[in-house]
């Protein structure tokens, strides 16, 4: 198998959630077929506390130890900003190195300029991370969606924007209190403004823009409004009149060309985006042949966006691979029987309408194992002298479950058991 | 610019949209570097009315025309079911062709063995459109999460169930009326088993398990059980209990291996999948790095399933150009300008709790062009004299709106103009 060398710049969280996902391995090589080794990393400060144990000699706070290192086959830059990075990324695209961003401001400024250096060299330059956090949106638009004209994005991409709206939203709190919250969670930076004044989204907007429109653009040529002056009022009158407020990024194909956009909008409570609570983020792009898709998940955050920096520094190692290394294949998971799983069960159930049926129910769950939720009688036919009953269980074993569903068809106060469906866990809800 | 020659194998109503696609271009080839060219088109009825008119001699009656034929370099297998589209799969990719396929049914029963005449061959087997239409899912889960350890993955992935469920619930239908309804209007079959009895899903869950957890996964080792049963009760039940019913197909990693279940469930309403209404598809997948995702789009159809497949033609097309033939650059669009942005507006002002005021404000939106949907006096401070007024406009031009909000301003009866929010508009609110 063969070994691709990283050099990271930057090991902040987000650098040292990347280190660590190359150290601790987790199947990756297995799943791409190459393997990752991590040579050096460029930081500030040696001697800060990190999440993460690095091997020795990997730390430098040198920056050229990585872009100009013969050892290093692609460089992830995870510094943020305009300046030094664009300079250490030109350096590195110049010398054959590929070069995996997750870092929107370059990319927005001077993403052009990179990948004119990179197309000249043949270098790569990946930036998957720059936008949405983990979510796939870049790759998705420029490779699968490739036979659609693109006719609009729109996208909830600042995760601390929508953070602050989501509680104002939910409990009609003023700005500045929420903002203040925002800060103390550490969803705000001490100085809001690249997020609060739509500088972030602004330059999401601009990467989403160039990459799906073919079209080079200025981020001054982008109309941007933050969200200072939304007040809680707004939310509960916005909330009468059937909306709620979020903070859209826009791109979209106009008679007259692009309009690119950000600023805070009313939005249908029925449409997806309304949904979109918290630090999650939501793009929607609309292509001539595939409709609308909504791509949803975090947007930021360690983990995540290491997720989809390591994809591109995996998709650009396999290609420098030999295509007979590709075919590498994960060790095999076995099949899991259903009788295995696990979850709440809804019972429905048409019994007779007297005293102590429930009793023999309950009993008849109890020896099997199953603990009951809730137990609601429903309709009830008089005539009959019948009833439905709905009973919710605890999470429950599928093959005592199943036992026991066939002990209550036996039970003679029970005229049908009419339905058994499994409820979906969402974490919460055992 | 490299011409890659396509063969389709059956032009049903799929067929016929990838043809369109293909000959009506679009900005394809300007967009991927490549350009298309449609061969031939082996059907088996040749005098059948379809919708797209193709050039004299394309179709066939004899799909070794398209199989065989050594002017063709991508194969599209359209024609659905196992036999024969696994021998005419087989035979373009033993013979070196690339193939492209929408066929859930072969992948799931006999994708292993096609895969291993793949890479034998070292042609392309690629197969995006055989889940979820249009929804990016197969490539983002094998390219972009490629360092994610997949661990489970949920979906809504039948859009006939889905419509049904949906109508049910909305309606508290009977599921034999809305199963009549959805047959008469095309979203199910005559014969509707192989939906509503979840083989579908079954197909489609066994090709996304095989993708992400590297299992190969025998169809008959995966639970599966339809939605005949569900009553028009079960939803009302249901929802009193903070539910709704979707079928969903699933794939998770277990302690004892990958556990494989179709179902319908009982899912929570207010996660993401309970919104997933009528024909739309929805993906959840959950890596260890990434945390959640969802995906979601058109399910199925003629143009979202053809953009799945032409994005998957366009990418093996690419790959076979010279690198230097990938740099092709769309025509830019111009960039629009924000004054020429139309919306709806929301305008919240503080104005004077007097007669004539609304008559006033009415006049002066009226003379910038601007034409209300509606007004409401909100919160009224009685001490101050002022009241809250909210104003809905119907679809407006930024630049009048911007010049009416200026005069707004400028009126003595309004106390402040405090904020003006756009609407995004989602095509039915104009």
């Amino acid at each position: 198998m063969r070994t691709v060398r990283i050099g990271l710049l930057g090991l902040g969280v987000v650098g040292s959630a990347v280190a660590k996902a190359i150290l601790d391995e987790r199947g990756m090589s297995q799943r791409s077929g190459v393997r990752l080794e991590l040579v050096k990393a460029a930081v500030r400060d040696l001697s800060k506390q990190r999440s993460v144990d690095l091997p020795d000699g990997i730390l430098t706070t040198n920056p050229a130890d990585v872009v100009g290192n013969p050892d290093i086959d692609i460089v992830v830059e995870l510094m943020g900003g305009e300046n030094p990075a664009f300079d250490l990324i030109s350096r590195a695209l110049s010398s054959g190195k590929h070069v995996v961003s997750a870092n929107k401001e370059v990319l927005a400024k001077r993403g052009g300029e990179l990948l004119e250096t990179a197309s000249g060299s043949g270098a790569k330059l990946m930036y998957e991370a720059s936008v949405g956090g983990g979510i796939p949106i870049l790759n998705p638009i420029s490779d699968d969606l490739l036979a659609n004209r693109i006719d609009s994005i729109r996208a909830i991409i600042n995760g601390t924007t929508n953070y602050i709206l989501t509680r104002m939203s939910g409990e009609s709190a003023a700005y500045d209190a929420v903002l203040g919250d925002a800060q103390r969670l550490g969803y705000a930076e001490a100085d809001p403004t690249a997020d609060v004044d739509g500088f972030d989204a602004l330059y999401k907007i601009a990467i989403l823009g160039q990459l799906a429109f073919g079209t080079s653009v200025p981020i001054d040529g982008i109309h941007r409004e933050g969200i200072g002056r939304i007040d809680a009022r707004d939310f509960r009158y916005a909330d009468e009149l059937g909306y709620t407020i979020k903070l859209i990024a826009a791109a979209q194909r106009t008679d007259v060309g692009l309009l690119l956009r950000v600023h805070p909008s009313l939005v249908p409570l029925d449409v997806p985006m309304a949904s979109v609570n918290g630090a999650m983020n939501m793009v929607e792009i609309e292509g001539d042949l595939v409709g609308p898709l909504w791509l949803q998940g975090a947007g930021a955050g360690p983990s995540p966006t290491a997720s989809a920096v390591l994809g591109d520094v995996l998709n650009i190692a396999r290609e420098l691979g030999s295509p007979a290394a590709e075919n590498s294949s994960q060790s095999p998971l076995p099949l899991a029987p259903m009788s295995g799983h696990t979850c709440q069960y809804y019972i429905r159930l048409t019994a007779a309408d007297q005293p102590g049926v429930l009793a023999q129910i309950a009993k008849m769950l109890g020896d099997a194992n199953i603990s009951i939720r809730s137990v609601i009688q429903m309709d009830t036919d008089e005539t009959s002298g019948r009833a439905d009953l709905v009973i919710m269980t605890h999470s429950a074993l599928e093959a005592n479950m199943q036992e026991a569903a066939d002990r209550l068809r036996g039970l003679e106060v029970v005229v049908e058991l009419d339905n058994l469906i499994r409820v979906e866990s969402y974490g919460q809800s055992q």
